[in-house]
């Protein structure tokens, strides 16, 4: 199953009014089918982080698969009226959305990339109106799963090899903004979600046992604890903090001796408040104690990644964290700003004709081209990646240039490693892309960070890695700045 | 239409994997139908402001109404195994779920209510099977959109009057994250949205007109203006700022003029970056220069409520506000920190029994009881709330006191106008609530706002209105605490 078999009806509707009023107009003008090409890149890594991690193509694919204007749909645009009374768009004009297929060419990176910022996650070239339509579902879907990948990524670093379950649905913002977070989370490295939506639709590994209500419905958390593992021996984890976390510990071990003679085992404890730190570590010297080695504790209560540094730091005896509400709202950092930027119209003699948007912030000036990522590797370790122009081409060695500052510069010597980042996903509107396995999205997110130098995974203060405009793209991006900033005055 | 109708299917795997085993523990242990309480509740207003607007009513309710385990959640649930590998829950069950119906009491303050910390915005009683079971959609649905409500309310009340429209769509949280923002952030205040969908789905005005990527696809941009203004001379709002703006604003000037020409008429310009103080000040008074005085000056470019107020303390001429990414994630504070805890469980006589989770902060223990809240007026205006419990009931005059600190009480005198914040909205499992439309939900909002004293609608640093327990339940609650501590020793 997948996110899409979650919703009813066609989403051709989520967009911005905005997209339907410019199509509107395109094809008014009869330039609907001028050939144009966006790209999809974000300006800065989250987090104040070293990168990030490119997730949600699979549902943007979903997406742009089942985009149909239905009779409901055209039915909601037919009655929307412009500011003297009359109708916004014309009949002709529904006509031609009842009929529209994407004929679109999309170029993307796979799920579970990791990524720079200006490089393109996605490129769509195609006839303008369609390449408009997209782009705010687009946004939506992949800057949100980016979001929430790079935040877990961020949190299993930190976590260092044990293991990071997502609890999050509860604080999570709306239904979709849970699942869609559930799945993000997995791949970018957590071993599962509390979401059982989440591991239907997606196949992600479900977790859960009890909460302090289940505790307080009994007499006593003796009895509490006793009554779960009676009904539950095959997956007991004990909650030991409703009303004071050492009694709970002690009464978690009586437990686990009375499902030992059973026959059964108490898989562990959890802690979901307090100082993690100092309880875990006296949990698992009463677990112990009570040769209980092989009982886990699971840490949870307002994590994220620098919390579970802090408290590992701090000598914490945490098998497991569970993370929720910080992970799924990707706190510190709520929005990825990723854009989508027209950079190239194909010109009457078929070349491509660059285009610029002007800011008055460098960073926020677009790159024109037709972009592509070319990542170089070096014993076995990625050293830096030339965004160029197709157009132009890549002669090697290459020189790159940082966007925002033209003092940073780097020389890539020959003859080294290299891949493209972007692949084929359809081809004028076809699909051609054999979507990976929710599985392999996320060993590419976890085996591609390894293949970065420490210093870019870092948590606080990470190296910026190279990844920079081609030098002739950068000099070309500087010109057009000039030329449009002399043509207006 | 609702929100529900966008999911294709039952939404009854929505949820924490812990509430279903925790059911399947009450279902063992055949204490199903105990009957009990459950509130919702927030542990403090979000944004650091005073106070909360209750938002996410409707969408529980179409939940509640929807909650079904069909065969394929069953079949899901069917395959989960356990730490031994047995199945997690057994064949009966599955067939209990498959039957099951609701019959669960609920009682909640209607959408567009203002609340203040520890008052329940949700009450659930019944079966405790059934009580468990709704809590984290319940928690989801009504945390996010009474975050975002809330936020909405901040932004509105900063712009003093001027329309704020919510564009958020491409960075919210997934699709519902940015379908129920564009409906919270409307009850909040909000005249509209850019949402297509969110309009369709709920009737709130749907407003946009072009993207730079308009202005970038012509030779220049007269010739993007004159085209827009073409195609669609009855929504006609330039987008200034692709290039250069005061080249942009004496382009759209001229496009007015020609539109003036020919019957038409510009309805104003958007301003998307820059000093949106000083540049509206100048758009302005080039504006009126040219008799525009009609059009208006739309702003937006990552405004918040911080932003537009400090934008109108210097002067901005700005006459409606377009708030995206910052409002519809929430930005500052992403997640509202609702729970939802049980609180009493029916005794063998008949009686309420209290019940109490203990934390190492007072303000994280529970409140027991079955909670009312009641909140009284003076002379038209909102001057305390008391939260109750309906078993004790309320003698007045009443004092009222901090829930986490005992030196801050207040005397309520007698005699004064008051009313219940909860209505019922199921009994038994049937429902008895008139959902009032959203406009109804809005202007609730609105006009309850109004109503309390400016300082609590303050944006830094409000005055923290009066909502306590009543000295009853705040003793209640600390001799609950203090029983629990002298057992658990």
């Amino acid at each position: 199953m997948t996110l899409s078999s979650l919703y009813r009806d066609s989403l051709s509707l989520f967009t911005d009014l905005y997209q339907i009023t410019m199509a509107y107009g395109y094809y008014s003008l009869g330039i609907q089918d001028k050939e144009v090409c966006f790209h999809m890149i974000t300006r800065k890594n989250p987090f104040e982080g070293g990168y990030t991690v490119a997730c949600g193509l699979a549902q943007f694919i979903e997406y742009l698969e089942g985009l149909r204007f239905r009779e409901d749909d055209l039915n909601y645009l037919q009655a929307m009226k412009g500011a003297d009374g009359r109708p916004l768009f014309s009949e002709e004009f529904l006509d031609y959305l009842k009929e529209l297929r994407l004929q679109i060419t999309v170029h993307a990176v796979p799920e579970g990339t990791v990524v720079f910022p200006y490089e393109p996650l996605v490129r769509v070239i195609g006839p303008l109106l369609q390449c408009q339509l997209v782009e705010s579902a687009l946004l939506n879907i992949i800057n949100f799963q980016s979001l929430i990948a790079t935040k877990a990524s961020r949190v299993v670093l930190a976590a260092e090899g044990q293991p990071v379950v997502e609890f999050g649905l509860r604080r999570a913002h709306g239904v979709d903004g849970a699942v869609s977070a559930s799945r993000a989370a997995y791949i970018g490295g957590c071993v599962g979600t509390s979401n059982v939506l989440a591991g239907k639709l997606f196949g992600i590994p479900v977790k859960g046992t009890h909460a302090h209500s289940w505790v307080m419905v009994f007499e006593d958390e003796l009895q509490a604890f006793q009554g779960y593992a009676k009904s539950m021996p095959n997956n007991c984890i004990l909650l030991v903090d409703t009303y004071e976390t050492f009694q709970g510990i002690r009464n978690a071990v009586h437990v686990a001796g009375e499902m030992k003679a059973r026959g059964e085992r108490l898989l562990g404890i959890r802690l979901d408040s307090g100082d993690l730190a100092y309880l875990s570590q006296e949990a698992r010297r009463i677990l112990n104690e009570a040769g209980l080695k092989d009982a886990v504790i699971i840490g949870s209560s307002d994590l994220d990644e620098d919390a579970i540094a802090n408290f590992k730091e701090q000598g914490a005896k945490v098998d497991m964290w569970g993370v929720g509400t910080r992970l799924v709202t990707a706190h510190g950092d709520p929005a990825l700003t990723g854009v989508y930027k027209l950079s190239a119209v194909r010109g009457p003699n078929g070349r491509w004709e660059y285009k610029i948007k002007i800011s008055e912030q460098l960073a926020k000036v677009t790159v024109p081209g037709v972009l592509e990522v070319r990542r170089y590797k070096r014993d076995g370790e990625y050293i830096a990646d030339a965004i160029y122009d197709l157009q132009m081409g890549l002669e090697e060695p290459v020189i790159i240039m940082d966007p925002s500052d033209p003092t940073r510069r780097k020389k890539i010597q020959g003859g080294l490693e290299s891949e493209e980042l972007l692949v084929p996903i359809f081809e004028e509107g076809r699909l051609v892309y054999s979507l990976p396995s929710i599985e392999e999205a996320r060993e590419r997110c976890l085996t591609q960070l390894k293949s970065f130098h420490p210093s870019i995974r870092r948590r606080i203060s990470p190296h910026q890695y190279p990844a920079g405009l081609e030098k002739r793209l950068y000099e070309l991006r500087s010109w057009l700045i000039t030329e449009v900033k002399e043509k207006v005055g």
